[in-house]
């Protein structure tokens, strides 16, 4: 892709990075991704081999991605906030050939990390520099460019994102070239993103979303401009100074923008957006694109974002819209057979978009995987118009009879019915059943709901086992980082017996 | 994608066709395409075998080809127009296992052609019936679905499309399951297509412009909606009732169009359509997807249409925009080695969109295809801007002393020049130099341009050696068919000692 974009766009600029390289042309970006790819395959990053990038948005990490699929290695892009143990167990895990880090935001963790660490495999190339030359600013000027580079055939690692895996440990997750091409593709067109856009990483590029964004940016022969993170005052700057066209951008970095504009010092009119409040709504120009009108869908980093679009097809039943063209999806039951639609079984997806798997984590893909279906351990249904409805994590399981009960499901019934405002379903232990399914509900100012009218809710719509025996109301109900608490809730409120758990 | 369908689009018709099955939803039509496909494949229509359709615009086009899909066999979508002779080559050629043809359109034909060939090994399938069940429907009706097929693999030839050829002899291009998904993704990006999306197919499906909107319309979840032919007053008439929001019109078509709704009796404003005069732009709405505001790029059918799009990047140099994201070009001298950019070489594509051969042509392939790059047979440059200019065929060949002129780049070049009409380049024999340039150009009313300007716009601007040694002057250039004569201003001018014509 580079090289045709180097020569498709000889003009136009490819990335934006005052933090780093300044502006670099599809041309100059092509020469020293060339030249960075050399210094990877003299120096072990090779085929089968993995660099880890340790740092904060920044050109290098587009540049390292590039370099890697000339050289056949893969690039892992961690998170720059891990502690000192964190980071241990990454470098461990990962066992990377060559690690480029950023001295400026996390020296002192890595000072940490490399005095307890002594492994002569290892290459450490700091990416920032005091004064002069930085060692990854020397290592590109010191090669030419070689056009003999083995090139990564399309399904080979790429990319390895760590995610919080589902046996707490985390898991890097391969993407391929052929899967990030793929979907940059699929998601550049729900965007109507074109070579016109000039996208604005900000918020970290170690969460696919963004990442997602940056490569259907350059795929597309757009324009990446680098921020190191979030920052509301450099965001505006740049907005206005670039004429930005895109960029993901979460509800406290609004707000912060609001204060920093208030006079309107700066035009953000250039950039299209999703709705926020009025004063955000005036000060940008609203995307009109079919994402800009229903965006987001279900996706996780092991489906390098989106399986389904909200954008796709007439709004349905379902929240989620319907599958990406570019995927396979499935509803299954435990032993892995599909559910009739309209009911609740786990999400599984197949398809190019697709992980094929973990990094060397067989025992995760044994589970997750079977003839190429990857099971996603989250719940949904596909409705009677073929939309799709997400349900929640598959995580927790209340065990009845012989009975395997899923709370996000009773939860997701319970939430329908009119004057609850919030819910939790957790399993009490039950002499005769194993458990029972206890519902924890916060009704609405002013709502009379009983008991009974929850219990009798859920029997109408889902199969009788599910429905709660018991229903407690409380006034609130215990959040910890957004998530729902529910080993307090099991504690206060008589939770325990589940399945696995003796 | 047809199973997917089927559950992702419960209750979207999928199909129209009045002359045929009438209306179906993508349940109904995965039902058909799966019984069709059991009698495909019981009737020797399977991996490595070729389905003939012999007929007008049908849903049965559609369903074939997802029926091949299902079996492995390729179809072939023949001109229906041809005489007995061109059909009895194209049986000879293609060798088809099974011909489904309709007797409305080309019964007489049908007649002649099976007089005069006896071959065992073929089956005839009848789609229309002047009474009661065609042989058609009743094969369908006949067969349950099966659901153990191999089913194709996206590298199978699925599609087959005779292109004229350039050894004058009609040769079938191969389209795989792959390159179709490919590049109707990508088209139908471009268009804005989505699952609202209701496609009139009223040009020829043998050809593959239509044929491509055919498959991007179904592939993104749309409605297709068929005409046996172009009648202007079905097409009226169906805009209107069935909501059409695109279709491809030539505009004889629009003319036509434009006289049937003169009343204003058809409402036409559901469609979105390219510009053409102001009673039209008035009648119907201006399509302002990006291919509607610059539609059209250079392809082939061996490229399953567009491999550039005006629609991609800023407008540029050449009137051709830019690659398509799903192929890379390269432009080559003789030799095949790639021409510095700014110069005109051959045309050479590859990628997902490109055929990868024709059907038993070894003699064509040999001489296309290199590692994977086709070579097209038509001259173009790659401009400073890294924008596209297609110059011209590069079928005819001037040889000067030992060097090769491609008259199409030459005419290219005068037609630039203030003043010039037209402009045709012949080489006349040349005793000492082979053939020398001749430049045959028709001059604009009160223009004043001499054959001492052409020939000084030329040296200015492209080889010495390719610049016209005579010019003559002429009220107007003769064409068949559009094409311009050559044989006939050979004849006429003095052309003639082309290199190979001894």
């Amino acid at each position: 892709m580079l090289r045709e974009h180097r020569v498709r766009w000889p003009e136009v600029v490819a990335v934006v990075d005052r933090h780093g390289p300044g502006s670099l042309t599809y041309p100059q970006l092509a020469d020293r991704v060339a030249r960075l790819a050399t210094w990877l395959a003299r120096n072990g990053a090779a085929t089968g081999h993995r660099v880890l990038w340790l740092g904060q948005n920044s050109a290098a990490i587009l540049e390292l991605m590039l370099a890697c699929a000339q050289t056949g290695a893969a690039l892992c892009i961690a998170n720059w906030r891990q502690s000192p143990e964190e980071m241990l167990f990454t470098l461990d895990d990962l066992d990377p050939r060559l690690i480029v880090w950023q001295h400026g935001a996390i020296g002192a963790t890595v000072a940490e990390v490399r005095s307890r660490r002594n492994n002569s495999a290892e290459t450490w190339l700091r990416y920032d520099a005091d004064t002069g030359v930085s060692e990854y600013e020397a290592a590109i000027a010191g090669q030419s460019p070689h056009d003999d580079l083995p090139g990564a055939s399309p399904g080979q690692p790429l990319l390895l994102l760590y995610t919080a895996g589902f046996s707490g440990k985390p898991a890097a997750s391969i993407l391929t070239q052929r899967g990030i091409i793929a979907q940059s593709f699929c998601y550049a067109a729900q965007r109507e993103f074109d070579s016109s856009l000039r996208y604005l990483n900000a918020t970290p590029l170690f969460h696919v979303a963004t990442l997602l964004d940056m490569c259907a940016a350059f795929l597309i022969g757009g324009r990446n401009i680098f921020v190191p993170q979030a920052s509301a005052g450099e965001m505006c700057e740049l907005i206005d100074r670039e004429g930005i066209t895109a960029t993901f951008v979460l509800p406290p970095t609004i707000e912060q923008m609001l204060v920093e504009n208030a006079d309107g010092r700066f035009n953000l009119k250039s950039l299209r957006s999703l709705p926020y409040n009025d004063a955000w709504n005036a000060m940008v120009t609203l995307d009109d694109s079919p994402w800009g009108k229903r965006p987001y869908g279900y996706g996780q980093t092991e489906t390098m974002g989106y399986t389904t679009f909200n954008a796709i097809g007439a709004p349905g039943i379902g929240a989620m819209g319907r599958p990406s063209p570019i995927i396979r999806m499935a509803f299954v039951d435990d032993a892995g057979e599909p559910v009739p639609d309209g009911q609740v079984g786990e999400i599984a997806v197949r398809g190019a978009s697709v992980s094929p798997g973990y990094w060397n984590r067989p025992e995760m893909d044994a589970a997750r995987y079977t003839d190429g279906w990857r099971r996603t351990g989250d719940l949904g249904r596909r409705e009677a118009d073929g939309s799709i409805s997400f349900i929640g994590s598959k995580g927790r399981l209340i065990k009845s009879a012989a009975e395997n009960i899923y709370p996000a499901e009773v939860e997701s019934c319970i939430r329908q019915l009119d004057g609850v405002a919030d819910v939790a379903v957790i399993g009490t232990p039950d002499p005769q059943w194993t458990q029972s399914v206890k519902a924890l509900v916060v009704l609405k100012p002013e709502s009379a709901v009983t008991a009974d009218q929850v219990i009798r809710h859920c029997r109408a719509r889902i199969a009788s086992y599910k429905k709660p025996r018991t229903v407690e109301f409380l006034a609130a109900l215990p959040r910890v980082n957004g998530a729902m608490d529910y080993a307090r809730l099991d504690a206060d409120h008589g939770g325990g017996g589940y399945p696995g758990t003796g």
